[in-house]
Order: C-alpha cells, then sequence, then structure tokens
C-alpha cells in the first residue's frame, strides 16, 4: 500500500528532523518554512520543497504543523492562503507544536466556525529533542476525536517509538495539557542541570566526572544526560534546543497555572532563572549555556583539585538535585491531578520521556499512590531528611556565593510542608503543601 | 560635666557617620580603622587618629565596634592586641554591627572565659543609613544586662533619635534578634524597589515620576525613598550602600532562619537574586544597582509616552509593590514570633526604621493583632484579590520578558495559603501559610 503525501510546516530543530524521518520511511513530503534556507536544506535531504503555505497544503490528505508557538500556529492555519484554506475535504491536521490546551480547543472551535469541521483535527505535542525526532521515536500525546486519532494513528506512531505513542482520553486539549504537565519537570530538569554542574565547577569538582556520577546515581534526570554534553562543549550558537522554546513551554505552564490560582514554586523560579538570562543576552544560545548563570567561566576548565573532600563536594551536588527533583515530581504530580490528568498514563509517560527523572520514577509513584515507598530506589526518607540535606547545601553555597535559585525554592517548599505539620515521609509531605489530598 | 573618651573602630559608611556626630557632640573620640585613609579622613573632620587598636582602646572607657561582619568583630575585639586586650576595667562595649545573636552572645561567653567579665558588653545594631547615622539620629535595638545598657545609655541616645532607642528585653542577643527580624523588611524592599523602577522602565514609564508616585502611595516603602535617588544617578561606584552589606545581612537572616526550619521564601529569593548580580560584576556597587539585574541600561533614559495606558502601567507598578510588601510583612512578623520577639516593641521599631512600608504600617497591625483591618490605611482586601493582582503584574512582565523575582516569590506563597485553604483576608491568609497562628 503506497504512503500518503504529507504536508509539513515548520523545519526547525525539531520539524526538520520529524519531517526527514517521515522520508526516510517513504513519505513524499512537502515541507515548507519560512526560512528558505531550512526548506533547501530540506530538500537536500530528500524532503519536497513547497514554495508556499498553499503549496504544502494543497491535495494533501495528511498535514504536520510543528511550527514554534501559537501565534504561528494562528498564523500558518489561518491567514489568508494559510493551510485550512488549502486542506482537502476530510485531510487529517496534525498539530504538534506545543501550545497551551486552551488555544489547541480554540483551533478545533475555529475550524468548526470556518465550516471545516471535516477535518480531523489531533492536539498531539511531542517531546524528546531533535535526535528522536529525527530517529522516529519521539513520545507523542495526541487528543482528538476517536475518528481523528484512528485518522492519524498510523502516522503519529511512525513518528514515535512504539510504546510513546500516548492516547490521551479527553479530546482535542488533553495532549496539550498532558504535555504541559510533562514539561513541568522537563523546565525545573533543564535549570536543575545547570545549577548542579554550576555549583561543582564552584565546589572544584571536573564537570565530565561529575556528570557521569550523577547519571549513574539516584539523582539522575533525563535533561541532564541530554544537556550536559552541549553545556560542557558550550555547544549553543544557536544549539540544539533554544532557550527561547523552554521559556515558551514555562509561560504555558505558568499562565495556565496562575489561571488555575495554582502555585508552582519550582517553575515559576525556572521562569524567572530563564527571564533573567535573556536580560544578560542569552536570547540566542541553547538552553545549556543556563550554567553560566552559575559559573562565569567553562566548566570545563576546572581541574580536578583531588582533594580529600571531593566526596563530600559530590554528595552535595547529588543532594541538590535529589532535592530539587523531589519538589519538581511534586509540583508536576499535584497539578496533573489538579487538573484530572489520567494519572497511570501520566505517571507511565514521565518516566519514559524527557521530564523523567530517577526521583519521579520513585518517589513520583508515592506521591501518586499515597504509599510510602518499600518499592521506591533509594528507599524513603523523611520531610526532616530532606530539609536538612538541603538546608546544608543551600548553606555551603551561600558561602561560596554560588545562587541556587530551584533548590532554594524546594527548601522553602519544603519548610512550608513542614511548618503546616506535615511531616513523616518527604514526598508524601511536601506534595500536600501543594494542597494535594491524594 | 565632661564628656568620656570614647574608642571607636570601623569607619566605613556608617561608622564615619556616627563617629563624627559623636565628635559634634563635644565627645574625644578615638578612631581606628584598617583602611588608613579612612583614619586620616576622620581626623580631618575634627576625630582623633588612632594608629593601631591599643591605641584606640587604650584607656577608654566606653568602646563602639562598628566594622562590618562577625570575622572582623573576632579579630579586632579578641586577635592579640586586640581591643578587650586593652580596655580599661569597668569598660562598656558597644558592638554595633550587625552579626548573629548567636555571635553576639559568643562574644559575651569569650569575655567570660578571658576573665573580662567587668566589660559593660551591649550587643547594639542600628539602622537607618549614613545619613542619619552623621545625624545622630538611628535607630538602635540594644540588648545586654541592665547595669550595661544603664552605662551604655547616654552614648547609645546620642547615637540615636530621641524616640529610636530600643531596650530590647531578653539580654545580648536580643539586639541582634531584633536587628535581624527588621533586617527581613530592609532586604526585600531594597530589591523590591529595583525590582519596581526595573519594569517600571519596561513599561515605558519615566522613573523620577513613578517614584514620587510610588513615595506618595500606600506602596511606600523607606528603602525606596531612600534608595531611589542613587538608583536613578547610577551613583554606585562605590554607593553609600554596599551590595555586600545587604547580602551579609541577608545571609545572617537565612543562615538563622534555617536553623530554625522557617520558611523565607521571600528573604531567600532576594538573597538568590543578590548572589546572581555577584556573578555579573556587582560585588563592588551599591545595593541600588539591582535595577540593572531587571532593566539593563540607565532607567533614567526612559522617556515618558505620555500614552493613555500610563495610568494602568503605574498601577501595575504599584500593585507588584503592594504584594510583594504584603508577604514581606508576613514573613518578617511570623519570623518575629516565631522568635519569641516582642511584638509591640518589634512593630513599633519597623514602623519607623529603614524596614517601614505603609503595608506594614496596616497590615502588619492586621497579622500582628489578628484583626481585620477597619483601622489599616488602604483598608482591606481578600486574598484573591491579592492574588489577582500580583498575577496579572507577573503575567504582564512576561509578556514583557522581565523577571520578577520577588513578585512570583510572593504570588506563590499566596497561592500557597489558598490552595491551604486559607482564604478570607490577603493579610491573616497568607501569614498562615507560614505556620503563623497568631
Amino acid at each position: 500500500m503506497s504512503k500518503p503525501a504529507i504536508g509539513f510546516v515548520g523545519l526547525g530543530a525539531m520539524g526538520f528532523g520529524m519531517a526527514t524521518h517521515l522520508v526516510s520511511q517513504g513519505y513524499a513530503v512537502h515541507g515548507f518554512d519560512v526560512f528558505p534556507a531550512s526548506v533547501q536544506r530540506f530538500q537536500t535531504a530528500g524532503g519536497i520543497p513547497a514554495a508556499s503555505l498553499q503549496e504544502s497544503a494543497e491535495g494533501k490528505s495528511f498535514y504536520v504543523c510543528m511550527v514554534a508557538s501559537a501565534p504561528q500556529v494562528q498564523s500558518v492555519l489561518f491567514a489568508d492562503d494559510g493551510i485550512v484554506q488549502h486542506l482537502p475535504q476530510n485531510a487529517t491536521l496534525l498539530l504538534c507544536s506545543t501550545v497551551a490546551a486552551s488555544y489547541a480547543q480554540s483551533v478545533a472551535a475555529e475550524l468548526q466556525t470556518r465550516g471545516r469541521s471535516d477535518i480531523h483535527f489531533i492536539d498531539c505535542p511531542v517531546s524528546g529533542g531533535a535526535k528522536r525526532a529525527a530517529d522516529g521515536t519521539l513520545s507523542i500525546m495526541a487528543g482528538g476525536s476517536d475518528e481523528a486519532l484512528q485518522s492519524g494513528r498510523d502516522l503519529l506512531q511512525t513518528l514515535s517509538a512504539e510504546s510513546k505513542l500516548y492516547l490521551v482520553p479527553g479530546g482535542v486539549g488533553a495532549g496539550s495539557n498532558m504535555k504541559m504537565v510533562h514539561q513541568i519537570l522537563a523546565a525545573i530538569h533543564i535549570l536543575g542541570a545547570s545549577e548542579a554542574q554550576g555549583l561543582a565547577a564552584h565546589l572544584g569538582l571536573e564537570a565530565r566526572d561529575t556528570a557521569s556520577r550523577i547519571m549513574s546515581s539516584e539523582a539522575w534526570t533525563w535533561m541532564h544526560e541530554n544537556r550536559f554534553p552541549r553545556m560542557v562543549d558550550e555547544d549553543w550558537n544557536p544549539g540544539a534546543s533554544a532557550l527561547t522554546i523552554i521559556l515558551k513551554d514555562v509561560g504555558i505552564i505558568t499562565s495556565q497555572a496562575r489561571q488555575h490560582n495554582f502555585p508552582t514554586p519550582l517553575c515559576s523560579t525556572a521562569e524567572q532563572t530563564y527571564l533573567a538570562a535573556l536580560l544578560h543576552g542569552y536570547r540566542p544560545k541553547d538552553d545549556s549555556a543556563m550554567v553560566r548563570q552559575y559559573y562565569a567561566s567553562p566548566i570545563a576548565d576546572v581541574q580536578a583539585t583531588g582533594q580529600p573532600q571531593t566526596t563530600e563536594s559530590l554528595q552535595l551536588v547529588l543532594d541538590l538535585m535529589l532535592g530539587i527533583n523531589l519538589v519538581a515530581a511534586a509540583e508536576a504530580v499535584s497539578l496533573a491531578r489538579y487538573l484530572n490528568v489520567d494519572m497511570a498514563q501520566f505517571y507511565r509517560l514521565v518516566s519514559d520521556a524527557a521530564g523523567a527523572s530517577k526521583v519521579f520514577v520513585g518517589r513520583g509513584l508515592e506521591m501518586i499512590e499515597g504509599k510510602i515507598g518499600a518499592q521506591a530506589p533509594g528507599g524513603s526518607q523523611t520531610v526532616d531528611e530532606a530539609i536538612g540535606r538541603l538546608e546544608n547545601v543551600v548553606q555551603k553555597a551561600r558561602d561560596l556565593y554560588v545562587p541556587l535559585h530551584l533548590a532554594n525554592a524546594a527548601l522553602n517548599m519544603l519548610l512550608v510542608a513542614k511548618r503546616a505539620g506535615f511531616g513523616g515521609e518527604a514526598s508524601t509531605s511536601v506534595i500536600r503543601a501543594y494542597g494535594y489530598e491524594g
């Protein structure tokens, strides 16, 4: 059976990988981008160049939209000579951009208003980074009508790993909601990687050795593993994951959370720290460049001192990450629960996607199930123990004049939980400070 | 009656003002500083130069120590040929440096250990800035034995305004504790002034006009009024209030709070923001230079646009400050209560010192008395109203890519309070999120 022709808009880092993967799987992909150089690069990689949105959409019964933001989506879909105007009857439209759930729902409503409810519209943001996009092993969170999901399923499956296509119950908006709660962890862990490596540098720890010890410990995060190579090589201009992209994603989280009057002390602290970096000229850089907001020169230049306190210093870095990752998990789980996200699917998705951390896999499960973690890797800890470790790190960093934005926010949330009388086990204590009742 | 000779160490911005004021009041002041230029300047101003600590202390029955930090105090008092070694029997020693209460107590203990319990030791930090130091109108918080306070009272009164000498019950350490809880407000308001004026600049509001409107509004803080002239003139090098000094004071607060497992989300966010500025080269500058962490060029260059949205923009700036000042008051009141500080004295002191804000005068009283504020200036507001206003500001700033570190932390604390079910009136709601039970 021959594969259908596909229209594609948005050939940036992620979109280029997705589109060329489809090409490699035998699809005829007609790609458009506002940057002609991106279209040309796509053509060199075997794609079919489209000279306009119209050309990319006309006659294509499947269309993938992977532009960067809701305003761009609005423009490419609905402007004069936009995509929707030119899609054939009963086309399937995949919106893979990360947008607010309310925006995805507004697209569905606008299709209806414009008399194009024949279009099978799927709200299906992705996660996994440029490499997995190119490999066709993304995590995808897809929401839409049963009919639309049925129609788009083969294409979605081609873009995602076998086990990583999540059909999210709840229709259009549900995919974006799931992506949003996932991104809480992604946004915090991206900055957490810089905070940890920045502290490590101030402590005189060699960067690569520190990273490899983090990677083999309970402090592991997917983001640390993914971002560290670019961080240590200062491969930032432009870099594979623009600071402006995670900042946009965080903006979706915090603005939605504010609309629900839901606190996001860690995620919003990450946002403020990203915003502060813009003022220092980091707008065009990779998000792993945030390490320079913690350490003023290249971390690769730090020479291991081999001093006896190395083990102790490394433990500080691990404690920092364990504390941040714990409260990050509480923040994501509590907001997901508040938004009535399917918690089993959420847990499965995050554990196997870019928001993953070992702490989430273990403690996140405790939080979701309200169980104290006999099965959790690393066992359990009391809130007093968690507080004690973070207090020690924050104080030591302070003595070295190192800011620890996330660790400080995490510590305050643990202290608020303790002051509220939520004692006992750390994970089930701190999540209650978010108003979580399990 | 002739006035006694006084030894004095620490002729920095504050110490110089204090020492020269004593000279103007007819005291023979023998001043020493590690910087010979400071001693020379003091001599030019009518002081008696001391060539060493020994020379400053020998035969002086009154001694004022105004060096910058606990390690400096330890060194000048107890090093070989230090002050204590040379003070005469029954001398009165005023420690005016801002230090942790536990450190002040350790000085008393060490005097005892060294067989110098004859010395009348007073723990008496000051507040009010260089100008009030020179005018002899400082606020002073003095703790010590009744005998010591009796002995030092005239001297303390000479340095302070008639109504601003606070004899703090509780002995040595009580003065420093009172200063510490006062400094919570000072530390937050210093950064708050920069945050507000930085946002104003991004909104296209003329700096001086904005400041004067803040000054005549409920958003007034003593710090805004005090710091704004240096901020707008960029009079920062070195400036009258070094960033490193408030950073030291904040470090005392947050390290003490951590020892008590007490959350300080605003004050510690201020600390992290100050620390981040050090990485960008702000270590030698005045603390009003923090405005550059919010706006990248001189705020004096912003030209008023005269656009219709000016009133709305100005309201955003006022709402920002009102929200920060409210949570700052809650943070200070709750920690003061937790430390068993005399709340009536605390309220009276703060209301008339550098930590003052109109919000504290009104809402702080509500918090302390647990009353809903019929008598409070500006009336009362619900926690939902306070949240709504701050959410609006943070979102608008976000749309302009302006970080609002303090407003974000304040908003999260209000949201935590709301999630915990502490509804109703804003000031009595948010303070309960600190575990305050009134």
